[in-house]
């Protein structure tokens, strides 16, 4: 069995989405900020070498309801990764297929989703992409192994918290690798328990 | 005239205190972390080089009156700095003064404190060490020209947030410098006007 690996992209302040995220903005007022690293033409090739080698490494993807039902539309209606992605959700719906993409698969509870993304990818890992309920139930529970924390040098001022005060007070992490660029610096961090 | 810079050590969820911070616990439950990465004995030698330079271009310091408050019994009722320290406060009281030490001098406002340290400092740069209040008025008014964060892998679930909700909404950091250490990830931040 591989691993549980977080990734996401958090500002200054610790939000993953700016205020007002909704289906007309879905990373809320300036949150597309969070991933101009991502699709600059200058993206540092190291972290790119990373990146790539942990896509590599992955077999499925667990993403929550919210993120599925507000990133759908600006990807294309399209699932946006290479993996069978198994979205955690109180409501039930039929998997959504788009033509030459794995399924995203509607799974009962963010454990279901984890076991199902297990039992896809084998022996590869599995990697929890967000939203921010998901990452903190993952910490909560010992799920995640590994977060991979890209921090952006902005300000959003509010918007969705990664980290939800007082649930996860007190957690250590073991701080294992740090791949600084000027757009954003990538933490490799892996849970003390 | 020098630059005023602020230096302060963050909790990856954003605290610079943890919770329930008192006379009794000046930092609040855990958050002696917070300032683990100073007194190690392994410390970086990079990282090390790189804050006795900050302190060799010091002249004076800036602090909030809380944070006199909380600290002077801990730092042994005395000044902690090699440098004359102006309080900001609404509650005017007379300069403390300690043998051996620069004094501490208490000033009406935020803006009279900058104005002090910068006389005092003459060319040399002045240094804002908190609290969160400080920082956040020092960021918000355009005063703070460089920030020193140190990011600690560690959640403290509440305390006193570095930035303060909503009120720096927005704001982009050039991001100069990374010194990435096992116990704390060191940016220097320049605010973009």
């Amino acid at each position: 069995m591989g691993i549980a690996r977080a990734w996401v992209s958090m500002s200054l302040d610790g939000f993953i989405t700016g205020p007002k995220d909704d289906h007309e903005n879905p990373m809320g007022i300036n949150g597309e900020l969070l991933h101009d690293w991502m699709f600059s033409s200058d993206r540092d090739a190291v972290e790119q070498d990373s990146t790539n080698q942990m896509f590599t490494a992955t077999g499925a993807i667990v993403m929550g309801r919210r993120m599925f039902d507000l990133g759908i539309s600006p990807w294309g209606n399209q699932n946006p990764f290479a993996f069978p992605v198994f979205v955690a959700t109180h409501r039930p719906r039929e998997p959504f297929e788009s033509p030459d993409k794995p399924p995203m698969t509607f799974v009962e509870s963010f454990a279901a989703a984890v076991a199902a993304a297990r039992k896809a990818a084998g022996e590869a890992d599995i990697l929890i992409v967000g939203g921010a309920s998901a990452i903190q139930q993952g910490l909560a529970e010992g799920v995640i192994d590994e977060l991979h924390l890209a921090i952006v040098p902005i300000l959003l001022g509010s918007g969705r918290s990664l980290f939800s005060p007082g649930e996860l007070c007190g957690m250590k992490f073991e701080l294992t690798q740090t791949l600084p660029t000027p757009a954003a610096t990538h933490l490799i961090l892996h849970p003390q328990r």
